[in-house]
């Protein structure tokens, strides 16, 4: 199968599906990771454009990990609308991806870049397979089935499939070490180091499915149902 | 009554709430069809201007089966936002209406341009009745009433009211087929017949009120509440 | 696997999962019916033992269509309640049938039976496992899994797992044609036919997921979560 | 039409529907009020055989004033429970009203009586027109629709149909005062006089729709969908 | 402590939580008032600049009663739309007001500057603290609580805090009569005075909490959860 | 303040209140903790008299570290049902407590004695006040304030309110120890050892509010609110 994990922040898809990425790519999927901004405030000493330059470094390295092709969209962090031009730019990622199931930010989560990029990610599902839309990427042959990922704090998300990723645990471990620069940061604004905010949640969700780490999803219900749970590995 | 029946591409209401409009036009009311995307990328074998020309002539001939008014607003599919000179339009239009209801695609539904397009239109309420808010046609009096039409495939709908359609279900039809240029396009990006398209779900609304087909809405709750279902035929 | 499924009265589990176990069936599941009335007021014309003996051999023909077995657990029609001989008595059935998933009607339906049948077999989904509740049947050794059917009439219920059964759609079919004393009986309390009964949820529901015939489940969210919709065929 | 209201105590359905059966009792409808408790509790002063004989008297009382029949059904007030012989009591007397709707207490309204009066009214349902379930009244020959009060305090309720009482509200007001026993215990209870109690929540929702005082409800989503709020006055 | 309330228009925050701001107010708390439009519509007989300025001279006067801060954002009126702009300027605005916490409209309020007013605030809670996202006030040094406030017509709201507003009801009452240009419009639009407008709904969330007014709020359910009810005076 | 407790079985409030019981102790609260069940089921070797005199001393052990008074109420374990006797048991347990606030299990929890529990406890917040309802202790003279506990597992629980319990993480722990036969019980039934069933929640709820542990509730949203979240420590 083809995976697309769609994050809006460099670090996002390796904190709220990387144990999961890594379970489809011993399976032997094909796995394209799209950051929607550059993460260009996530400094309290660099310069944004000096902190651009490593988080996209941080990306990169963390996908080699495990094999994962990286779309790096360059739009300004904190500063991601939904306009005409940005559809089409995730419109043409996506179709790049061309993936069989995509992991989103959930539409509620706790930054408005998330939410606003899981929105966009999802006004996409449908308008990747109209030829009429014409981007450098030829438009996909079937509608992508959607995964909703959990929100940073589990907070206001019921979760509808869980993966366990015991045995990815620490590989997505030091996929997120890659972002090294984020943990200072993470430190300065949540007050929280980086192996807390991986341990917390996936044993949480963890404990609900007897294992002992786990990522929780849930799919979107939304018209057509192209997929399902039986796709996550 | 005067009733308006927002749908973001053209064959949307038909498909939506066809069958209830056809009764309102049966008991006398003046119905509009306003309808916000040009449906320009709806084909794979046409131009975009080639398909929207073919739609736009579509949807007129669907209206004067039941005698409606059509506004044709022309956005480009797959493109509707939600921007000051979209709202504009769409206070002018309805206020050209001038409706004590309105039916509206739902803000949860499938496609991007429903969601959107059913926002502005819940957007415009308040404002279509102020006066300093200036556009061609005059401010309306009241507030009109908003109904929100069912999901395409009743995913993630909750009805409060449904309408029996079983009287108006072949006129609806015809309806329908006047959008002959969607049929190939529905089986290209659906798999789907106009015909199921047409009475699958109707079939199964009209189950849960026990008639042969029938619509289904849902008032928004919103203040002020300006009507009700006792409103619908 | 081995696959519960309960419904309150004989032909619910056939119209609400019946193309479902067939492709349990099908994939060599071992599959049990247990039904929690004897339907003893589901006629217009005999009399409640009458009714609840030809229910009794019609829900055999039918289970035995798919090779299952079937738990008559013969509780009077429409007076199903929760009490400590009620739960004991489905402690004791779902040992017997010792399952890995359960289907059962969701605690919203429409039918307080169904209702209340859906909450019994909820609360016995840990007390199974417990040694010290002592019945006919041993403990069983983990917690079975459980997912709510979808409700009549679909009112109320938002899938997160669909089954195409469009395959096992003509056998299903048989299987509620064994319940011929119910046609008239449908006809008479909700002027519905069985073949429309049969027809019209399913084709909604396999509307969704782009199918001819499909039913729809949702996994109970509760701890501990011991199973998915991967289980399903 | 016939209406039936259900309350859990004497002065429920005066609070909860009282100017909309009164509506219902000016453009000719047959009203009947159930009252499934004797309020043998409500006093500070009084024995429960004392208080209760007050309060039937003040019921019957309040129901002049509508031309209401009343049904006295006699549980111990603060102990409703949902046994057989409860659901058959109120089949019995449901048949006995054999009304086109029923207003029934929200079965999460702030009483335990309040909750389990509405969900035993709602598995009555169906069973009202069941031949094979005999009582003293004969089995009705449609499934009445449900309609839910608002809560006390409108805690958790979101309404979907209103009805503008200003007309009946002096009228709604000198049924109350019927039950001037409870006039004391409201005060000793809940802090707050009949008047207050009377005019708050009306008051409010009448404010949603641009009324004086109007009553909110909810309609029951549950097949088979049997009414709507056209049949409301 | 810093209570920051952010009102699409002028008279918002008084009508939603003007009674909580003047309690805050009384234990020593500083207050700042932040209008997103400057109601340039809310008129139906001078020109758009006279209302505005007239407003702007009102909202002074009440902010004046309480001693709080008044920022005066100035964007039109029923225009408000969430673009890099506006989420700016409002950045900015949160940081001059440095709150720790905040008061925001709900983002299913009634009008579509409430809801978008509401939704850019709470895009704004992380984006304060981030220094590289630079404005003329510096970054806050952590992230503000915040607080919905009731919805207008207390339709689709529910509350998780309550504040008693009777001792400060009066010199709520005293602030918005300060918006004396709205009298007449609310009066032509919604038909309803000033008074009721202000006793209705504080009466009934009054009701729900046993004293003779208030106000009522939601926590926003969040990550990082900032704060919480008990902050509230 | 008066604090009650009130767990299924023994341990519950140790596990989902534990850490806030010991801050509301160090405040100076009274404390007492109600068990409905006695855990007669919980062990894989002792018989049910054994293990529930083994549990009632533990309970015991427990209670007695925070100063807590216990009340033991004996029912059987799983078999918790909603009658007259154990309503009435109910009522007289809390009176004899008169808690100004109640913790109890949530009517969603996993395990059925966990919601039948929370269902009586809410069912009688009413009643515990009403004089004629004659029990061994005297009615309340006020209704006590309910927080729902999280669920097991953290499943569908959106909590709002939080506390920190860092502080008393180690005498929770202590208390939980106390609870010794439930260890192998624990790892029989869920394979989750005690330390892990204390850590893994408190470690993600503290991790929503930025602190190392934290317990989570939801106030009752119930006429008439009589409390809040203020009155946690």
């Amino acid at each position: 199968m083809r995976v697309l994990a769609i994050g809006a922040h460099p670090d996002d898809v390796e904190a709220l599906c990387g144990g999961t990425l890594a379970k489809c790519a011993a399976r032997g999927d094909r796995i394209t990771i799209m950051i929607a901004t550059n993460g260009n405030v996530g400094s309290s000493t660099l310069s944004r454009e000096e902190i651009a330059a490593v988080r996209k470094k941080e990306a990169e390295d963390a996908a080699a990990l495990i094999g994962a092709d990286l779309i790096w969209m360059g739009f300004d962090d904190e500063f991601l609308f939904h306009d005409r031009q940005t559809r089409l730019a995730f419109i043409n990622a996506i179709r790049k991806a061309d993936p069989d199931f995509m992991f989103v930010t959930s539409p509620n989560d706790y930054h408005p870049d998330h939410r606003i990029c899981g929105e966009i990610a999802i006004d996409c599902r449908i308008p990747v397979t109209v030829p009429l839309i014409e981007t450098e990427y030829p438009p996909m042959s079937k509608i992508p089935h959607v995964f909703l990922m959990d929100t940073v704090g589990s907070v206001g998300f019921e979760p509808d499939a869980y993966v366990d990723i015991t045995d990815t645990y620490e590989l997505r471990g030091r996929m997120l070490q890659c972002h090294e620069s984020q943990g200072a940061w993470l430190q300065y604004v949540y007050g929280m180091d980086y192996a807390e905010f991986l341990a917390r949640p996936t044993a949480m969700r963890g404990m609900a499915i007897g294992v002992k780490y786990a990522e929780a999803f849930r799919s979107l219900p939304m018209y057509p149902i192209s997929g399902g749970s039986y796709m996550l590995p």
